[in-house]
């Protein structure tokens, strides 16, 4: 979807968007006080990422936690596409996930589309993106998801649990509606365009397992949004409820603009980036900043477009009253660029250190997150 | 693929086609003596529906038996789309692929496509066909295939045998491919755009369940050959060996003109049958014979369009010295078509009687044919 000279479309995505425009041309809502309060009334205090609106955007939202609070069952879903280590961007909204979980006391499944990242890619092999699924579990086990709770599922190797549904979705969905949705072309290999069922898919997976109509709430970016809005469209005529969906928006890098990505390895912070390398990273980050220290403590920085200042904002300072200081001492001249990403690069470093070592942890209990090994796949009730 | 006023496509087959047309324009090769003769230096003797061309065409057939004769290790692979009942027609392949795997000792790959029937029918549920797949799986066991040998995959439920080698073929083919092969358009729907890959994937799906690269036979009509000029064009390219086919006429059915069809009920014999309603058929079929009984005494009748005598010649009369008889007494007048008839109702009667207490006995062990019964699905070898 082209947005002037802003693309967004689940493989392409700038962080600096205008996201009211965005939200607007996709066609979902704000998330207002209304929803926040709704969420509130839950889970009683507030994730950052709520309160500074790092999530934004909604479809339903409000219809969901009406269900949650009528004690209709109800479940998560988020996912990752390995192509590569995973990033702070990417670990953003797991971080809510997580929260969101705790809060709620919900399952959550999580899928892996190590399928889609073959298609999508040149040059590598399968198996590469396969073995990235894995290696990605290691950061969900790492930031203390609960594995009684989270079922990971890997497409390759999952299958079984996806294609019952996929059957019936692929059947509803011609090739105009794809072309439409996703920009696929007569060149685009078979494999993805068939992709985009895989993810409807895992929205009516709880209902299949659980065996009746479960809500679903989807926190992801909001570039995946295309795929939940055909699924919404189809829910109803295959029996399903339309999952709903909290959006959030992009971690920047830490370069000019663009979010976090894998293809600026050098201003993204890698989950398994030696401490170290991340405290370079973040100290050579650009900023919003003046040339000079002179000229910063004569006309104040610009928080605004810092990257520096968005990680402290949407990961980082928990605290608002200490986020609002920096914010202002930014604004006005009395805090330097060099002293705000020296306390960053420690909180960043702080951070790997702690989470690297439960990712260690992790490594021989990976198994307990696969789906494989709790569930069996949806039968075929046969006529 | 369009032949003048002749449709043949994997969905819209005739029966009385011009076969030799139809090599050429798919680019098959016809069986010649060369390729009987090295069939017959293996199995000894020949099935009728070698000897009478009823398998007529080819792909690599003299280079699948070259591979058998150097002790290559080799397997069968057929299938059905469960749209319905299994009639004569369907069973005509598999009762030369029995003859095969009992001669040369291989396994058979045997696929159900339950996903492609619900894809490409309007109005019926998916449960329908998968509940089809099972059903006809009896016809496979009243022919007598071994079970220790014969492995059924059933797409919906097998889908996870599959899937590995679905991504890595689903990759190499864009969706101008799949227009050019098969017609889809803008309308197709995901699933019939999907499903060729399925169909190539049991071509090498053998050479994942034995860890080495196995040559693979296909018999099947060759309405099918699109799929597998595929599966040959991308087979080195993902490692595997290129599958060979050996492809057969379609029975034809009872009325004038077409192949033995499910959307022409009357002119079918299904398997399950009561003996006398296909009798009642049989002897209310159209045949090649005159208007009255003077008339066919004095010129004789034309048993190349008769579907009755098509039924002798690819079934029911084992003897070819009874065959020639036949046919001549037919060209001569001497043989009246209630004669001719009467004797085919009786044989086919007396078939389905004994085909049906066979599918009886078979309702207790079809499990015994599931592949997810006696393999485990190929393993992603991760980096």
């Amino acid at each position: 979807m082209e947005l002037g000279t802003v693309s967004v479309t689940p493989w392409e995505a700038e962080a600096f968007v205008d996201y009211d425009r965005l939200i607007k041309v996709f066609g979902a809502k704000p998330l207002t006080d209304n929803e926040i309060n709704m969420l509130k009334n839950v889970t009683e205090e507030l994730h950052i990422m709520i309160s500074r609106r790092v999530f934004y955007s909604h479809r339903d939202f409000d219809k969901f936690l009406e269900a949650y609070k009528s004690s209709r069952r109800c479940a998560l879903y988020t996912g990752r596409g390995p192509s590569g280590n995973t990033h702070l961007g990417h670990m953003l909204p797991w971080i809510f996930t997580k929260w969101l979980q705790d809060k709620l006391g919900l399952d959550l499944f999580f899928q892996m589309t190590d399928d889609e990242k073959f298609w999508h890619t040149e040059e590598r092999e399968f198996e590469y993106f396969n073995s990235l699924a894995y290696e990605n579990i290691l950061d969900l086990a790492a930031l203390g998801l609960d594995h009684r709770k989270t079922h990971v599922i890997i497409d390759s190797e999952d299958i079984g649990y996806l294609y019952p549904i996929v059957i019936k979705i692929a059947k509803k969905i011609t090739f105009s509606v794809q072309r439409a949705t996703f920009g696929f072309t007569d060149s685009t290999n078979v494999g993805m365009i068939f992709y985009p069922t895989l993810q409807m898919a895992v929205a009516f997976l709880p209902s299949e397992l659980f065996r009746e109509p479960i809500e679903v709430l989807i926190p992801a970016g909001i570039d995946q949004d295309p795929y939940w809005r055909i699924a919404r469209d189809i829910a109803t005529s295959l029996g399903y409820p339309k999952p709903s969906q909290i959006h959030n928006k992009l971690l920047p890098g830490l370069g000019i603009g663009g979010k976090m990505s894998s293809s600026k390895p050098e201003t993204a912070i890698y989950t398994t980036d030696p401490p170290e390398l991340a405290y370079g990273k973040v100290v050579k980050a650009y900023t919003g900043g003046r040339a000079t220290a002179e000229e910063q403590r004569k006309f104040g920085g610009n928080p605004d477009v810092c990257p520096v200042y968005k990680m402290y904002e949407m990961m980082f300072e928990e605290n608002d009253m200490k986020l609002y200081e920096r914010y202002y001492s930014c604004r006005g001249g009395s805090l330097l660029c060099g002293e705000c990403k020296t306390e960053l690069a420690e909180r960043v470093a702080r951070f790997l250190k702690e989470h690297q070592s439960r990712r260690i942890r992790a490594v021989s209990h990976t198994e307990k997150y696969l789906i494989r090994n709790k569930f069996d796949p949806p039968i075929i009730k046969r006529t």
